[in-house]
């Protein structure tokens, strides 16, 4: 697909790098104003594709996962300031993977096998189906972030507060996020396509995908108050959804050890005839892990919570 | 106000306790399908009301809040049961409470001054003023909770698994609560009224209020396998919200350590011409704090949400 016309410049999959870092090449300078089109390919770097099964998660190259595309320069930017991305439009693949990768996720402990579950995405009806359930899709680029303040190479793994790997579920088409400038000339760059997750993201992967995102950028000069990335969302009205709304499912998981997962698998698997690990990628990829008290010490509390009507 | 009719039983306010124990004598006994109406004073126990003012807060006797009211014993009911609790009716007040309480609260080391908001509620608009900002009633229960399995006597402060100061919001009218029944009879009590609460309550208090509760009571058999509270909310269309939908901001916090309610706080000072202390309130009664991703070690990312329909 051709990026949209409204799309100046196009950052395309040669731009792949490792490492926030402001020794990054910049491809091209940007205007405040100006649209931006990326091709991104997804998060395991070509390592998986629809034939992978769990065997390749146990070869998977670690070394070689979550690129992001750029750097691009935002004219006359400077530490202080603000850059501001509109998110107007991502298309994503029509498949895309889950996986359950050992040391990695919530549950690290308690899943120790390799999983790989391969989607067909349904971008027409705007749903993935997982057995007799319906994941609505919800895409966003689980990266968006600038190069830091001084000479360090960082991973593009933690987020920092320049942004980078968010994985915030509320980044999509209609969004806007806010990204403190760090260095001159900002150096965004994004990747690590996500075609839906849930808020946690609790065994470690959404349903990953090949995504192509155009973003607008504008400069927001001497914010310097905004010390880390804040978002905007649109209207709920406008953001779509295929399923209808039968409420939610919740788990909750008093103290502080994020219990609510576990607590909700059991339910997926004692009431829905889930295995424990179909259950945990469920979870994460349309499972919603919120803290609904932190104050009654020292049991804090997290609730997890499923909409009811990915089983209609 | 009289309880509704569909009530068989009521619990009044003589019947407050401050300890979850199996040696609470039960007001009476209820059988699977029953009703139950409460009348519950505010958290504080009655010792703040309309005209209380900060210093009211600095000679709050804390061995004295958070009654609850009950227990009643549910006929039949053993460990290893669960206890189905379907929230009916809801009447508040037409005021309530939020304070700063020092040493209490998420950011207790950065608010150290006792601070008091009274709150008119209109219940028939089914909003509170703050300042220009509209604050959406949605009433529950802070406290649900059942007496313990062995002679121990609990504070009514932190939540347990078997329920307790939840401080849940999703708990609201037309939801469902599912408790795990701990000891012959479960001794279900409950009180705590929020008139409006976020997700986190980080300022440690809700709108604190007077409520009246209509509850229906089931005792599901044999349920091992939920070994802490789950919920069921009804569809959002059945939510009543007052203000349009203007979608939400929010502000991220990266690493573990929730900076994101402070961040969020900063957002409302630079930009409403708020108070640090009126932001942590308003974020307290209507921000929700998420958990963004819980798998990008080291740095985990919180994000603080608040719709903005309540700027309208």
């Amino acid at each position: 697909m051709a990026p949209k016309e409204w799309s100046n410049f196009h950052v395309g999959r040669e731009c792949g790098h490792q490492k926030w870092s402001r020794q990054n090449t910049p491809k091209f300078t940007v205007s405040s104003g100006e649209t931006v089109s990326f091709d991104a390919i997804d998060s395991s770097n070509g390592q998986l594709d629809t034939s992978s099964k769990a065997s390749a998660i146990k070869t998977l190259d670690l070394d070689h996962v979550n690129p992001v595309f750029g750097p691009i320069y935002m004219n006359d930017a400077q530490p202080g300031d603000v850059l501001k991305v509109e998110v107007l439009d991502l298309q994503v693949a029509d498949w895309g993977w889950s996986a359950i990768i050992p040391g990695f996720g919530l549950l690290a402990d308690e899943f120790s096998e390799p999983e790989i579950k391969i989607w067909e995405l349904n971008r027409e009806a705007g749903f993935a189906q997982f057995k007799n359930m319906r994941i609505p899709l919800r895409p966003f680029l689980g990266c968006m972030g600038l190069a830091p303040a001084n000479d360090e190479e960082l991973s593009t793994v933690p987020p920092t507060n320049a942004g980078g790997n968010m994985d915030c579920r509320e980044l999509s088409v209609g969004s806007t996020v806010f990204l403190p400038v760090q260095t001159a000339g900002a150096l965004f760059s994004c990747g690590d396509g996500h075609a839906a997750q849930g808020h946690g993201e609790v065994c470690g992967t959404a349903i990953e995908t090949p995504i192509r995102a155009t973003l607008r950028f504008e400069l927001l000069k001497n914010q310097p108050w905004m010390t880390a990335p804040q978002f905007q969302t649109p209207p709920r009205a406008q953001i779509p959804n295929p399923l209808p709304d039968l409420g939610t499912y919740g788990a909750l998981g008093i103290a502080p050890d994020l219990s609510a997962t576990r607590n909700l698998i059991q339910w997926l698997v004692q009431t829905k005839g889930l295995t424990r690990s179909e259950a945990y990628i469920l979870a994460s990829v349309a499972g919603d892990l919120q803290i609904a008290e932190v104050v009654n010490v020292p049991n804090f509390e997290v609730a997890m919570t499923l909409p009811l009507g990915i089983f209609s």
